[in-house]
């Protein structure tokens, strides 16, 4: 893990950009903590610069819950050297979701790639973060690709909690694992998602493993989700993690 | 109204039990409170005596958040008169669920004069209780038997956030009303309810015209709410009604 800058921004919060390898990372902790703090991997579509203003806003009411929170770049988005697979993947997706053609192949070859390399990274992420004293896990995850999120919940123990945002443009294969996912989960669904079926998004949430999970369904479309989630993804993972 | 008894509880609770006309209420409120409360509406299926428990424990819990809270006996329970056609209903009704049956005219015959008795019973319960200094307005309703929460916000303007706790057991006349329905909703769906139809209480929540509405569901049968709804609900009705 190398620091590449350090920033303090106002209300105590301290931004350290990181690389964990090759892989660009942010890092938001309390510039002061009292305790180490639990941690949360804040998900993304990719393009950390591009999605900058709302994870930093992420950050800032997570640390203020107690938390510390990181973003990883993910694999081929930002800076990162692009896959021409997953731009072709992508490209069809795309002609196909309009053409009201199915997906299921393509979902596969665009999301399964993507799971492979971003799970790694993240826990590499994880065993570099959790040496800093600040930080002392457990770790929840919140949002980003559904998919990502289920297998880093179904394969990664020092992951305790996890905040999945619905969707349906998932592998089938990432489905049968969310049956072996135990840790509490929190599932927010927007109920007018333009891009993914309503159905499918309940079905996901039906096959998730854990004893504990909570779907929070609201209306809008898929950008819309309430300022208030925040809040209640907040005191979900104070439950779990503190 | 008419003031039965009053107790003094443990951690400054005050409890009146009054009637309202020949209906016999319940009324928490912070014994010393510096400004009128919003009033919440306690649902539940009948039966003040034997509801107390769980009723007792949710206004303790709301007096805590800053408001008020009052349960009114349902028509046909407790000590009140039972009426003939609806233990009919009632009966017709197990016997058809049991045996796989069409039951949409048994739910029309039980729940229809349910509704019709106990919405204006609220109403002139909300007339009495709003004279009180303590209580100022305005009221949420949580729970109970939802056709009475739907038609409650449908139609008494001084309800302005309901708390509806899903099902399916529903007269078509009262899922249409729901789309009149414009107040803030928060739905709590147990996922695994056995008495419910998991596919008719979304549709229940897709006709509710609300803008903002919220659906919580959560695994487990029919009386299985999570310990954490109550608070989820305490923090909603508190940004809709302080």
């Amino acid at each position: 893990m190398r620091l590449i800058s350090e920033h303090h921004l106002d209300d105590g919060l301290l931004e350290r950009r990181l690389t964990v390898g090759d892989v660009p990372a942010i890092l938001w902790t309390a510039a002061t903590s009292p305790v180490p703090a639990p941690l949360l991997l804040l998900g993304h579509p990719g393009g950390l610069d591009a999605m900058y203003p709302r994870l930093a806003g992420r950050a800032r009411h997570y640390v203020t819950y107690g938390f510390a929170a990181a973003a990883v770049e993910t694999p081929g988005a930002g800076d990162r050297p692009r896959s021409a697979a997953a731009e072709r993947a992508r490209a069809d997706l795309r002609r196909a979701l309009a053409a009201g053609e199915p997906v299921a192949e393509i979902v596969d070859r665009l999301v399964l790639p993507l799971v492979e390399a971003a799970v790694p990274e993240h826990q590499a992420a994880l065993d570099a973060l959790l040496t800093l004293p600040e930080i002392g896990g457990p770790v929840g995850t919140d949002g980003g690709v559904i998919s990502v999120g289920i297998r880093l919940a179904a394969v990664e123990p020092r992951v305790r909690a996890a905040v999945l945002y619905a969707g349906s443009l998932i592998p089938a294969a990432i489905v049968d694992e969310a049956r072996s996912v135990t840790v509490p989960v929190q599932m927010l669904l927007q109920w007018d998602d333009e891009w993914n079926d309503r159905g499918q998004a309940l079905d996901v949430y039906d096959a998730l493993g854990s004893r504990e999970k909570t779907l929070h369904a609201n209306l809008g479309g898929h950008t819309g989700v309430p300022e208030f989630e925040l809040d209640a993804a907040a005191r979900f993972f104070a439950r779990h993690l503190t």
